[in-house]
């Protein structure tokens, strides 16, 4: 099962690579307010069921993909043509 | 208007980064496949009509925010509340 996880610096975090981002934008001429950088991860599974998968992507996000104190993490299941 | 890039290694493209991920989570006993991992910018874009939000996201993409040789980019207009 395809999963996609959404890593993203909290709100109030500060982000350094989001704040060169929207600086480098704006330098270029791009009208952006804030830009907020965050990472994703494309996984592929082994699970039968979607709440099975989200159930084990959340421990992955916990153990190792995401760091909970600076940063929140989201979870898309990617459905599969009429599983 | 808020507007999200996702930025991720062609496929084909050797993606360092996703095997160390998928090769950790095998090691924690997490049964997956492929791993891959990209980026994503959250952008607050001046613009008044979707249409020229993801024309000037365009821009920037390809200006700044991927690297068109090894990376794609897929762009997403979030919807504002009855805009």
């Amino acid at each position: 099962m395809k999963v996609t996880v959404f890593v993203r610096p909290k709100a109030g975090i500060l982000d350094p690579q989001g704040e060169a981002v929207g600086g480098s934008l704006r330098t270029l001429g791009f009208a952006v307010g804030g830009a907020r950088v965050g990472r994703l991860v494309d996984l592929e599974v082994d699970a039968t069921t979607a709440d099975e998968a989200r159930f084990q992507v959340e421990q992955m996000c916990e153990q190792l993909l995401a760091n909970p104190l600076i940063e929140s993490f989201e979870i898309e299941i990617e459905r599969e043509a009429a599983a």
